[in-house]
């Protein structure tokens, strides 16, 4: 375990010295779990390329870090980012990192402080997303985990369609609540986010919350969650119909399926991100329905449910492999109802991998 | 409901007029749901001293922000902070509030090039924690969801103990997933944080992750749990013993219960939140028992599950009426076990409203 925090800390080190900085201080809590392992909810991290790293947390975690990261010394010390800054200063550090798309103008004032204090020349040098960048690239660990979270996901839905729980009569949230706790049953953490149950009209709102909406006949069903497992999330969306599809329900089943395909075809890595969001919704609005499909094509996952690599118009950079990301364009219909067909995929040197292994196929239940 | 809010939104508004501003950007999404009931996962405000106010989102929130807030213009653009301050810059604002305990580096630099571009002198000033000030008083539907969450709580308990749920061979993780499960059923949103489930030795860890551990006879179990209802969390811990107690238990039972009754006691109107942490802390430091006891007394809590007021040696400010807080005074022997004992309660006029209602007499199960 702490052999591949390690590994990720000399991979942050490295680009650290190449930028001419002695230290950085990382607070994104996610990203301190990342290069530590460390889970409590507060900690900070200092990485020194010419030096011993430090973790920051409080008296609540003396125990918890100790155990979880054996090989970093700790600074215990409720105030982890001006405690961890006044080490590196202490320690000599004249170039010191932070994460500036993190740490609010109002703990910059506080560093600021103390480099004042400090009474020498010292550089306060944003190092934004340094550490985000690193985590778009998953390892086999990592990959392990989400395989995992999917597999949840996959089975609790699965269970709860074989048991005749996705019928007319019960509740958006009634479904969604026993979705969510079968994930839980199924050794989840936790859902990866507020599981979204659309049922009829609402499916046509592409995040609407569970309501006491009962299931019909003749409605879709649009259900969006996810499990996560060891940290790691799981993102998937299936839109079936109840009782039997109409033909307009069917073709915007299919045309969603086939820009999802589509979407899926062109995850490659060199693949620019905006490349592939265009080879989903070109699909699409070929078909007329391009102002129905109102967000982008999908996002990283990880850690966190939306990370980098964005698969967006508006994204920017290309996929690599090892990248973990989730394909779902939508079609939604105002008034009616709406598709959204989502998986989560690993990006490799072939295919990709697909984790989300749920069938595709319009579901009639 | 949007009167509530609209009455909210009026209190910023006066002390941004006393305080010279044209407006002010509110960053903080719960300070966004607090001032306007839009519950979505993208959101910001623009509050102006004379003039409309603007709610922005994205398109996924459309429909949502439309029927949560009717009475507040929206202003569809995924980047909320960048458009909002465009529009207060258009509407010719030249002393601009932003929250800069919420706010990035990065974010504040984006909006300095805004005010660059321009073209005149605009002052952007700090206003932070104004809101959360404003959040630490509650109304009587903020204390009401406080209400449901606490009895949500206190509900689950009673089921899983009259169940025979604690009982000797299970684990932790077995009851602290019953007993999530048991307040989504009751109908809570959501755990109002990582429930803490810690037998035996683990008791003495302020924070314990329940594991694997099995619950054994003669162990202390201690339980540190609430329900997320309507936004609202409720938080509460319990310790019981499993079989027989012994005397150390008892001892230390008697102990932090006489120092939570003496901390709830010190609840009162005007009293300084350092004053109330001592009034608890003196009783165990009185029994020797000081450097066992490693953390603050309490927390206010409401749309966050910490927030102001902190009642710590560290505090500062005093209690008012409408406030809820927790007291938790806690004795940690460290391989042995610990007890915390802790109600969420209000601060009034008179005595404080209990209402983490389970009995804090030692459960012998």
């Amino acid at each position: 375990m702490s052999e591949r925090e390690a590994g990720r800390r000399e991979r942050l080190r490295a680009t650290a010295a190449a930028n001419g900085l002695d230290a950085v201080l990382v607070t994104n809590l996610l990203n301190v779990r990342y290069l530590t392992g460390f889970t409590g909810s507060n900690g900070a991290l200092l990485v020194r390329t010419g030096g011993r790293d430090l973790l920051g947390t409080d008296g609540r975690y003396t125990t918890q870090a100790g155990a979880q990261v054996p090989d970093v010394e700790l600074l215990i010390d409720r105030a982890t980012l001006p405690a961890l800054a006044r080490a590196a200063l202490t320690g000599g550090a004249t170039r010191l990192g932070y994460e500036s798309h993190v740490v609010t103008v109002d703990e910059l004032r506080g560093l600021e402080g103390l480099v004042g204090e400090a009474g020498r020349a010292v550089e306060l040098v944003s190092v934004r997303r340094t550490v985000e960048t690193l985590r778009a690239v998953k390892d086999e660990f990592e990959i392990e985990a989400l395989r995992r979270a999917c597999a949840v996901a996959d089975r609790a839905l699965a269970e709860l369609a074989a048991e005749g729980a996705l019928r007319p009569g019960r509740t958006e949230l009634q479904v969604g609540r026993e979705l969510d706790a079968r994930m839980l049953a199924l050794g989840a953490e936790a859902p990866s986010f507020e599981t979204i149950v659309a049922a009829g009209a609402n499916s046509a709102i592409p995040h609407h919350r569970p309501d006491s909406t009962e299931l019909r006949d003749g409605d879709f069903l649009k259900l969006d969650f996810g499990a996560t497992v060891d940290g790691y999330h799981s993102d998937m969306t299936r839109t079936l119909v109840l009782g039997s599809a109409a033909d307009w329900q069917r073709e915007v089943y299919e045309l969603v399926a086939a820009s999802q395909a589509a979407g899926r075809a062109a995850l490659a890595v060199g693949a620019d991100v905006t490349a592939v969001d265009a080879a989903a919704r070109d699909v699409i609005v070929a078909a007329g329905h391009g102002e129905h499909f109102t967000h982008g094509l999908g996002h990283g996952v990880g850690l966190e449910i939306h990370e980098a690599p964005g698969i967006s118009a508006l994204g920017a950079g290309s996929l690599a492999a090892g990248m973990a990301v989730t394909v779902e364009p939508g079609v939604y219909l105002p008034g009616h109802g709406g598709v959204r067909i989502e998986d989560t995929l690993i990006v490799t040197d072939d295919a990709p991998e697909l984790l989300t292994l749920t069938s595709k196929e319009l579901l009639v239940l």
